[in-house]
């Protein structure tokens, strides 16, 4: 008996991140989050109090709106489970560990190898160490980027370059605020989109050849509607066994490895 | 069909950390040990503090060396380290978290499905994550079992069964103790070995169609030299990029599923 089969799953995926390893990237309190934004160091993520408006707050908010990084408003009691010194004053940043690529960067390294493109796009990875492996095998198939979500997706961590087992200083990841308007751009520019999917033709069957940008989905939820019904076709993993879905980093292997053997006997 | 039974309820399995995870399947205290392996529970591990040598720690020996089991000798430190209570009366004993299969096992589904034997030879994988992902790649990709070496190499703990993501429920896992000589075995079953190896033809270039055994390396190392002797060729999966390998189970994916795609296309 087959279970109708879903190419990913979070569970059974890596578990999260080293906690003091993070840690190292929290920074906190209102002068150290606003010097940190003016230094122009990228931030990932920054939280703020909820309810929180008086000036300073509101010139962080204004530095935040300008790198385009997200805001989330958080009740005090995450703050302080977060707050390695208890001393937020309203405001925790977390510091990407790695800078990030702009996608045209991702382009230019294919021109400059005088290649076709060959990019993955990630839909909501939220595991740093499938996000890692991923980086990692990006680098060894010759794919010249990665592009992540802004938004609901891990980022740059630590956690991330370590298991990337430095491909993140090879391989350059850009961070984008909406994958659907990255890939209708990146069309524009002769790049065609498949999407792994569980229910297409299998990989085998499909033309994986010339410029290509590669989307694998979350781990529990695999490609959003939204961003699949932008894509050019699907391409299925064959799957036999009895379970539902393979790991996201492994699928993601498999994949780009389709699209490397076809390449290679083209 | 369901080859193993499982000890731990899952619920257990989805538990907080890790070193509860794997506190559940220490074993400690003189009689606590002997029961356990009287009771025939398969023991993955065996501590003993060094110079114990009264009667009872005799008789613990005895039972151990019946079933095979791998004894290490260590320090009073170490013991007392791992001990949850502090009453290891010098043994400290590792219950599998799943019941192991037999090499015989594997080569029964094969049969069972009347299939070419496809088995993933795993040569002392050492992260629990990366065994329990090569796992879940194993049963999707339809190979008949996993075989891992004793020594060397982590077990069937309950991360391993966590990550496998319900896989270890369908494919069988044996472990031997010598994995070239299994290999000698099996080859009298007329099954081919092939070996991953990074000098190797590329494995597009070679036949993996017909029974046959996937040699996977450690993580740091590789196969080892023994194991490679024994294999029958190598495949290598072309590597682009700046950095040196893939993740493990990232690379067992790979290799597993070009067999799936030769297998397909034969």
């Amino acid at each position: 008996m087959r279970y109708k089969k879903k190419i990913f799953d979070r569970e059974g995926d890596y578990g999260s991140g080293n906690n003091q390893e993070e840690d190292s990237r929290i920074i906190e309190g209102r002068n150290a989050v606003l010097e940190a934004f003016r230094s122009g160091r990228t931030i990932d993520r920054l939280l703020i109090q909820s309810g929180c408006q008086d000036g300073p707050v509101l010139t962080i908010k204004r530095e935040a709106a300008k790198q385009g990084t997200v805001i989330d408003f958080v009740a005090k009691e995450r703050l302080e489970q977060i707050s390695p010194t208890g001393k937020h004053q309203g405001v925790i940043a977390y510091g990407a560990a790695y800078e990030y690529a702009s996608v045209e960067d991702i382009l230019e390294a294919a021109r400059a190898k005088n290649e076709d493109p060959f990019l993955l796009i990630l839909d909501n990875i939220e595991d740093p160490h499938n996000l890692g492996a991923i980086i990692r095998t990006a680098n060894l198939a010759g794919a010249h980027g990665v592009i992540i979500p802004k938004r609901r997706a891990v980022g740059l961590t630590s956690t991330v370059a370590r298991t990337s087992a430095g491909a993140l200083n090879y391989t350059p990841v850009a961070r984008v605020t909406n994958i659907g308007n990255t890939i209708e751009e990146l069309k524009k520019e002769g790049i065609w989109f498949v999407c792994a999917d569980m229910d297409a033709k299998p990989m085998y069957q499909q033309n994986l050849t010339g410029p290509i940008g590669l989307v694998i989905g979350n781990e529990g939820e695999g490609v959003s509607r939204l961003v699949k019904e932008k894509c050019d076709f699907t391409a299925s993993i064959p799957m036999k066994g009895n379970i539902d879905s393979l790991n996201a980093s492994v699928a993601a292997g498999i994949l780009a490895y389709e699209i490397v053997r076809q390449r290679s006997f083209q």
